[in-house]
């Protein structure tokens, strides 16, 4: 059996993420959506949230699952023993830092593949972050979250719900 | 009749960006230098003191004119009957982060267009934060700002003005 | 009145060409889409075929015309009253090597503005390269170009038109 | 089972290509090296050639083999069974063509993945083209290479082996 | 004489960056490793504790020393008779900020030229940043920094040293 | 003493070009502008004639001087008794291969360095292949070479000098 693990914040997950996570049940036997704890960052939502929020829009996909960490990703893998991280690349930007991090937790441990997957094209532009700050200018959001993200969303910056 | 906006921080401005009004009045009827309200980057010039710094710059152009925003830029588009937004182009990097933002915003609006022009290749390497490091360290920057602007920057920064 | 020029090989017209004529006939009074001789290239379209498939492709867009050029760009902008160049830009690549052209057209002659625009997002994986090189293969190219071009290329690589 | 095809010219197969392959195998149940079939590109060996470097290089991981293909990719891969497309990235230009192609075949097949994997970054720098250039100029390729391989290359450059 | 100025944050020192000081030291008659004042970075290690870093790193090559600077980069070359910049380029984002800043400093004092240099290609994914947040994490940072920087940032993030 | 190696096509010089050579004698006791022979690339203008080209242009620099090799470059330089290999840098593009080739050279001898070095950003666009396909459409190229240069290019490509 293989384990993938999907690191992120997701902060708020996207639709852009959901799509990677519906490409890798299909590769591997088991998807981890790995929650990453980074107090640095300061988070819209707490830990508890963004999994949540993970784990309602996955509900659906027998072999994935939500998780979080604090560590290095790499102990996190080993301990679930998942022998691939998953990244997702968007652009060029994202291909060169994501690089580095893949070598360097290759040379911390040369036990656990990275691999990139592409989103579909037309997610290619999103991000978590610009998505808050639509919802921050309270634009529309729901072409680029699941629904109850998107409520998740007004709960915090203060829109009313459609009726 | 056709409204460009040139939407940006403009903190402050530089020869730059002002190439790139020089450049787009030519080719559309009205252009709208449209300052943003961004509270989270903590500028070092007021919206007041941007905008006053674009109006002295610009007052030679009878088709230019400054503006302010703080919600969406294509709901202030709108509001302006403006149908095409303008983004200077200088490197790679802006490229990419330029690029999502204007897929973004058709998503958001799709009756407003974004087109991106290039400044004069010396301009290339000019930015606003580099304009403020220096200043700060007192180092010389009339060759990358108008002469007003290097005024303000010195009543920021400390330094006495040639006599 | 406002000119704008597109040039390009269109060795064939794809859609991704398309989408930026009809972004552009809304900014502009008149739009010439100029498709450039180059021999060097060895087109797999005559001159003579590439226009026609640019012609019945835009024929009910008013302000769209269709032309060739053989010299430099920059004269028969200037020839046909044209002040500005419209260059679609899809990936970093196209980014570099569009703005090196871009500035040497500057150098060139200073009175013609190149712009950049965006296709749809759906269209950034598109090439004329590609479309010729899935044809040449026999693989489906009705997603990625206008049916009568898809005619064309199957009169050229010996593909049956579906009954 | 999941089949993973990894394609290329591999004119000729370098240490980069083999080291993609070798961390291939450990993610998928059967890797099948796909030699591409491709007239324009004029290579220095012959399919046969190079379809046997491969395999000479590959015959002690049980699961990966060496296979061939003339026509579009995603054929090919489903003719496979292959669920997934291999592709090594190295740079920045590897990773935008890279793209466009992987959006191409997904166009053309949304049933078949394409992932992206990343060498030995003592490889980053390793290509078939720079390969042969030196090997032409009877530089030592011995740490690009496979042994194998660098005896077929002094066949092609006429360089004598060491005694 | 020729005397190169080699300027970062060091904070702190890594591999990657005693690489580039065994290459410049080799180029030039003397290379000054320069630390910058940097307050607004919050830097972890002190200026003074950099400064010994860096010092005990270079302390057998003899035509290198460690200096800082506060102030105007290309001032503090003019003080230290350097007439050359010497800066590491590992990747494409890098290359984008290196050129914008090295344009700057030519037009604030074209005496002073500026010259990339690679480091190792084992080093291209290493940053002070990447080295500072495994650290943190309490993973292995032995392969990535010398040992007494090693030491060093057990100290601050409150690890044993092994016995 | 310090020997710099600057190669290149040099099909033909450029000012761009040139702009480096100027930069380089004034960090090394002698640089050597080595003109590559390439027979696959079929320059437009021979050897003999981009080397007179080269002599013509830093006639008046008393320590540059004028090669050229067919071999690898490493051993030309070691031949030179060059420790330094110099590129210039103008593009993102130009990044990527140079990287390629730097690390490939350094493989094959690491006692030979590579700097890269920065063309005044006026040149940044500029390339000998532009320069070519400028001439040949009888424009203006005296922004872009020396005279004499220019003179040579009229006589490739028959266009008359002005009286």
């Amino acid at each position: 059996m293989r384990t993938a693990i999907y690191p992120g914040s997701f902060d708020p997950l996207t639709n852009g993420h959901l799509d990677i996570v519906h490409r890798a049940v299909k590769l591997f036997d088991r998807v981890v959506v790995a929650v990453a704890e980074n107090d640095e960052k300061r988070p819209l939502f707490t830990m508890e949230e963004r999994m949540e929020l993970v784990r309602v829009a996955i509900k659906d996909l027998p072999n994935a699952q939500v998780g979080n960490f604090q560590g290095l990703l790499v102990d996190y893998a080993t301990e679930q023993a998942g022998s691939v991280i998953i990244r997702g690349l968007r652009a060029v930007s994202d291909f060169e830092f994501e690089f580095q991090l893949a070598l360097m937790n290759r040379k911390l441990n040369d036990k656990v593949e990275t691999i990139f997957m592409m989103p579909r094209e037309t997610y290619t532009f999103l991000s978590s972050r610009m998505v808050k700050e639509i919802a921050r200018l309270h634009g529309a959001v729901h072409c680029f979250v699941p629904e109850h993200v998107e409520k998740a969303l007004w709960l915090k910056y203060g829109r009313k719900q459609k009726a």
